[in-house]
């Protein structure tokens, strides 16, 4: 969702099947064959891209894990030291270990995240925790100053840290993924294109999870783009529930937030049910007709409609750029704050009244938004890692108007990665380039 | 004590008595004169500078803070709305609102730290705090781009945000100051220079701290040359405890209980009374004297006494150095980590047994340790901000030696500065480079 890490997909053949490996082998081969429909485009010539020709593309494929990956364990400097956990268990009243593994360890969002996890700041101050870093060949000794630097923080609820680029053995019992790791934009590369690269990452880690993650793991995709990479992470991880999975628009929700509060004069605080509908990109929907602020909705409070239907989406939206302009670094920072908010939102009961915002599996969703894609929704939780979609909303026709652009722009992108969800040939026909500012 | 942000000196000349302010004016003009004796170098040419001719040389100078500087905050975006924070402290049970300034604020330690304040980290869930940002004219937008990050974060505790480039109104009503800006050291400039440069940036500091910031203020100074920056500051703070100014030496201690814990093969949360003596440079000793594993003394539990004196040291020093090669950047996150433990320590009791490492002021200290100097020591806290230096640790002719050294390098680092502290004559000996590996 922001400027993340690279953390290329490795293509290993002794983790794929025969007859998928060998067409895998060479990534460029895959081009041969393509015939992938592209539609003329409407304003800028598209960058389209397809790795997998209609007649390879199979129903997700779960490759046996690795013989012994299951037992073996990179763990990394002093945390491969036996240490009596039980013991503190039981002397500190701690719950038990929790194992969570995080992809792009080596970026900056994650220089962030990885301290924020094991300072206790997300699971609380009695809960220890499994760090498992997954990385890239070529970021792997970044990966080892990571895993230095928390070493030498001392964090004592930090008890394991591994490290690997292999996401069979990272992932391995996992009960909590956050997959941050994706390819940035390359110069001149278009949506389409990004969509294809990452998305053959995010179908291997899919892969992966399903073979060797917790059963009940649940992933917050944060690499871009997050939603439709979460489509296709979790049409590859079939033996996962498809509600575990997230696509992470928290901080456009902050974003949001913090717009209104500033201009309405009233600290952040005071703005509540604020809903990101749809696409984490250029199509997303601040809701500012549920959002409330002091309990009373922001239209009463902001009577300025020119400012809410023109300025509000778009100063969400720069945020990003506008950062990168200031501050010459994306908002690793913040973004990192946005996971923690969006983990806490599950494991901690919603405050009554009030919901989050987290792209989320369409199935079954009451507002009638089209099935089978990841979306942006309003949720609540009692804190158990579950969710419920929030039924008590309203829609007016702009409301709906634009949560149909959105949509459509969803469909879209699906369409361009069918071949990596096993659903048929890849179509991809997407209009314009969407990515927020910003980001990568 | 790390490769901090560039918070360069300001000469403001309203700030400054008219008869200094016209000398300092041009900072060129201050070397004409200059008479500082240098001595020959013993390994290499030293790049000795001095910015004050000792006719120049005077008694701190506390200025007057510009008129009107008391009642401008110069608050930020959402942070300059209103809010009821008497209803939050009594809704919520909070306690009062505290003040804390950071310098280098837009660097990336401070990236890091500002986060881990703003979240309740250091100072607990129920203290809300003010973030008062000092950068430079050259970092001004960045510093903006850090505080849109803070809005963006929705930090119920945050309730202030201002930032600025004048130490004169950012430092005002300062609870704790927490300098980290310095300037990093330009190829070829040796630790004197670097000295020189940074003590003037620390004298400026020191004089606003004394002239607006609360008279109990804390002081942790975190920019290299961190002892004798924070020996300038305090002696140019004449109306604050001395004993309140702290020179980091945390992330040495947190890196010499990581070491321990490899070499003997025990989680880090095993050892403890790790002191770090000294200067936070090549000279610095982590004492493995009275230092403990489980308790029980380290030479006890490590009897390789070859590894003990000869490796264990390099060890703690050269991890700086390993982490920029591993991950390409400066150890900015366990930099800031060592800030917060260093901070905690003094706000919450010391477990009862142990004690931490800080550079403070020597006078009166149990030791035998040379007066006037800023020495990292063991210290025992209450929990009340204060803390008293650790009466019970030993001594061999080993340890004692080792610490002669670092004190005479302190030594000599002071009177390289005598110009800044109103002391007479810079006088600038300093035999060899000892700054850390990794560090500018």
């Amino acid at each position: 969702m922001a400027l993340a890490d690279i953390s290329p997909f490795h293509t290993r053949a002794q983790t794929l099947p025969s007859n998928l490996a060998s067409k895998f082998a060479n990534p460029l081969h895959a081009y041969k064959n393509c015939r992938c429909s592209v539609l003329p485009p409407p304003r800028r010539p598209l960058g389209i891209l397809c790795s997998v020709a209609p007649n390879q593309v199979q129903a997700p494929v779960v490759p046996a894990a690795p013989a012994g990956a299951e037992n073996k364990r990179e763990c990394f400097g002093v945390f491969c030291t036996t240490y009596d956990l039980k013991k503190d268990e039981k002397t500190k009243s701690w719950k038990s270990l929790i194992n969570i593994a995080v992809s792009g360890a080596a970026g900056m969002i994650s220089n962030h995240l990885l301290f924020k996890l094991a300072s206790g700041e997300v699971f609380g101050p009695d809960q220890p925790i499994t760090l498992k870093l997954l990385g890239s060949e070529r970021s792997f000794q970044a990966l080892e100053g990571v895993a230095m630097e928390l070493e030498d923080s001392l964090y004592p609820l930090l008890r394991e840290v591994s490290i690997g680029i292999d996401p069979y053995k990272v992932f391995q019992d996992a009960e909590w993924a956050l997959l941050i790791g994706a390819k940035p934009r390359g110069p001149g590369m278009e949506r389409a294109g990004l969509l294809d690269i990452n998305g053959q990452i995010f179908a291997e880690q899919g892969k992966a999870l399903n073979a060797v993650a917790s059963r009940n793991v649940k992933v917050m995709v944060v690499g871009n783009p997050c939603n439709t990479n979460a489509l296709i992470c979790l049409k590859n991880a079939p033996n996962i529930p498809a509600k575990n999975f997230h696509a992470l628009t928290r901080l456009d929700e902050n974003r949001a937030k913090c717009q209104l509060a500033l201009k309405a004069g009233v600290f952040y605080d005071q703005v509540s049910n604020m809903t990101i509908w749809g696409n984490h990109s250029t199509t997303q929907v601040p809701d500012f007709l549920n959002a409330k602020i002091n309990g009373i909705p922001v239209k009463e409070v902001i009577t300025d409609t020119k400012w809410l239907q023109e300025e509000f989406t778009e100063r969400v939206q720069k945020r990003g750029g506008v950062l990168i302009q200031k501050w010459g670094r994306s908002s690793a920072a913040s973004t990192a704050v946005s996971i923690v908010d969006a983990m806490r939102s599950l494991i901690t009961p919603t405050p009554p009244g009030d919901w989050f915002s987290s792209g989320v599996y369409t199935n079954g969703n009451p507002y009638g938004i089209v099935e089978d894609i990841v979306f942006s929704m309003p949720c609540r939780s009692e804190g158990n890692g579950d969710y419920e979609l929030v039924k008590e909303v309203n829609f007016d026709d702009y409301l709906w108007k634009r949560i149909k652009k959105t949509e459509a722009e969803l469909l879209a992108e699906k369409r361009c990665v069918a071949h990596l969800t096993g659903e048929g040939n890849a179509f991809c026909d997407l209009p314009e380039d969407t990515m927020l500012p910003g980001e990568q």
